[in-house]
């Protein structure tokens, strides 16, 4: 783990290849039309920070925006706040402005509780609008954990079999007696890209409803959850959405099956009319039936605040920035690892790739140490990857460039 | 509803009484040892704030601990912090916090998510903690109606059937039918106790677990969980505990159910080694079994700095206050109010009144919304309910007489 090896000419960090890859950062980066958003982050100094879809970066205007809320609205107003300061509300109107970013039309998300919670009203949810007799909960048997554990927690309650399948074999596997689908856009690992509206196109075929998880995508490409029209979907906003340290996630429940949506956590929230105090429960019309209990107003005004970092952004713009910088961090490695240091788990087709890239290595928890402490933040997934997340509207060229160069340091 | 009553000798408002009242509350004052603890937060000023039983006052020191988590943990430390700012264990360090306040041994609560999230933890884990062959699951029939709405849905997906119960019956229906009985400590409309040790021995006596609300009661009197042997509880942090406007909430589980625990909402939180990421789910050991998923880091800190406020305060001194201020707001309410404008609904006998009193009047909601107008802050509940909460920390003796002489006034 040497610095010396840039004198050898047949080492992979070449000079020229430093000085072509620096200057090649540096033009595409005063070519980004995204880079001046850097400015609405508040980053930490001299840091590359490529683990952004694990806790995105504190958006500039949060700080501001939650002193609002602890001092005026909570401090001051009371109680009042919640319907002056518009707390109550807040869960559907923070819904509709993530909505446009998950190609949703309004009055279909609400924020709260954690995606865990929240996948389970969208699993049950489903499994109560399959059609009857149907038998089973296909799962992605390569998915992040939670899911997985949810699944069968809501297979167990509403009767279903859990069938774990993997996502290339999804499509195969779905039939007649597939009542729900669960699948993760993109695979929290390997960053693979799953192909949403195939997969939603076979689930439907097949007659069953389609979950899909958009934790590692929402705000990293474009998703089309309308356009392709699936069922239900859930994510978080702490990654590429900078809501904040376990911010409330949201889950989407198409227009379509609102009014059949039977939660299985009817909170006082998700009442038709909360504040009769009925003791007869009555469905909420629309996206406020997925709603639970009282929302958690700092964390949801915290996230409220951080959306403004979107203004004026084109997810597509997003998703050519997020490919560009990912296609660039693997050339870079490619420049500066020694060849066989690291394996590439991350596809290299578009169609198929997320917002990060993954590396296999040996002793990669030792690596990713080391990394961060030469100010390169990552971060490890047992048993042997390195992760590296690239968020379009606050990481550069020249930070994936650094990151590789760097990462080729610690193997010359 | 005019002043100038006040000149009528024949008045309840008599100027005498007024002067013996305001001289009694200021004794009252100068004598209360938890007076001192008023500085302990920021209160609006002119403000008689008696609604702490639905959102408690601004802890003083939470501004500086929000900003903190805000700029430095997430804003400087960003991924770091979950192990540096101890973000990873905040769940029970915090419930071992709260843990003293319901009378709880450490490593029982956890904190997160919503009371209503929580409930249906508490009621699905006790159905499946019940002896085999009980079918029951019964119900506070005047609850809050969140807590009746989620067993509902708990019953169904356990196949318990849903038994509504008046609490004064509660215990003469329990049975060997009995599974899990549901009750709230405090009727959070009528602010009735109901008897914790009692009917947790009832339950018990029919072979039934018992699982309690204490949303109205934590913070307000001394509970006493492990010391009448509770099977499980859930309430809310954001009334007497001050968290903030939808703080997370806590579920108790008693050690010795811990092992068999169930949960329902087995997110990877729960999971014995989290980051392994294993696709079998292994459940935690101890109150971490009963988290879910990704704690909301924002709301969990500032709970914690709430809790500040609770340092050397003996809650029993808390319920000695509690009491003598409905005592004298009642006495003041009897002395201002005109006889037969109100009726008190909130139980005489300490032993079954919590920390608010309710009056029912014709015409509550334009009366709350007068006395709100004047600086009396109190909430209305559907249909005829005027509640005034007292929060011995913050509440004082002056606040009580000048609410009550502000309702005369209101009836004059």
């Amino acid at each position: 783990m040497s610095d010396a090896i840039l004198q050898d000419p047949q080492d992979p960090q070449d000079p020229q290849d430093l000085q072509d890859l620096q200057a090649r950062a540096a033009r595409l980066d005063a070519e980004d039309p995204l880079a001046k958003h850097r400015e609405r982050f508040t980053l930490p100094e001299g840091v590359v920070y490529l683990d952004g879809n694990s806790l995105g970066a504190l958006p500039a205007g949060v700080p501001g925006a939650v002193a609002d809320v602890v001092h005026r609205q909570w401090g001051e107003l009371l109680i009042r706040s919640w319907d002056e300061s518009g707390w109550w509300t807040a869960p559907e109107r923070i819904g509709d402005r993530i909505a446009p970013l998950i190609g949703a039309a309004p009055g279909q998300v609400t924020v709260g509780d954690s995606t865990s919670v929240n996948l389970f009203k969208a699993l049950v949810g489903a499994a109560r609008l399959a059609a009857p007799g149907r038998t089973r909960m296909l799962v992605d048997a390569t998915t992040f954990p939670t899911d997985g554990y949810i699944a069968a927690s809501a297979a167990r309650m509403t009767g279903l079999d859990l069938v774990p399948v993997d996502p290339s074999e999804a499509a195969a596997a779905m039939d007649d007696r597939t009542a729900v689908v669960l699948l993760n856009h993109v695979d929290y690992r390997t960053g693979r890209l799953h192909d949403l509206p195939a997969l939603t196109g076979a689930a439907h075929a097949a007659g069953a409803l389609i979950v899909w998880d958009l934790c590692h995508t929402a705000g990293a490409l474009p998703v089309g959850l309308d356009a392709h029209a699936v069922d239900l979907a859930v994510g978080c906003t702490y990654k590429y959405l900078n809501g904040g340290p376990g911010s409330p996630a949201y889950i989407y429940v198409a227009e379509r099956h609102q009014g059949a949506f039977d939660s299985p956590l009817p909170g006082w929230n998700s009442h038709a009319e909360p504040f009769a105090m009925t003791p007869e429960y009555a469905p909420a019309q629309g996206a406020a039936r997925a709603r639970v209990g009282t929302p958690d107003i700092l964390s949801m005004l915290a996230l409220e605040s951080a959306l403004d970092a979107w203004e004026d952004v084109d997810i597509e713009a997003v998703r050519a920035k997020s490919l560009a910088l990912t296609d660039f961090f693997l050339e870079c490695v490619a420049a500066y690892v020694p060849a066989g240091a690291v394996e590439v788990v991350t596809p290299l087709e578009h169609a198929r790739r997320g917002s990060q890239v993954s590396l296999r290595t040996d002793g990669a928890r030792a690596v990713m140490t080391e990394l961060i402490s030469r100010g390169i933040v990552g971060d490890f997934r047992a048993p042997d990857v390195l992760r590296f997340g690239f968020t379009p509207l606050y990481v550069g060229f020249a930070d994936a460039e650094r990151a590789a160069r760097t990462l080729g340091h610690i193997f010359g």
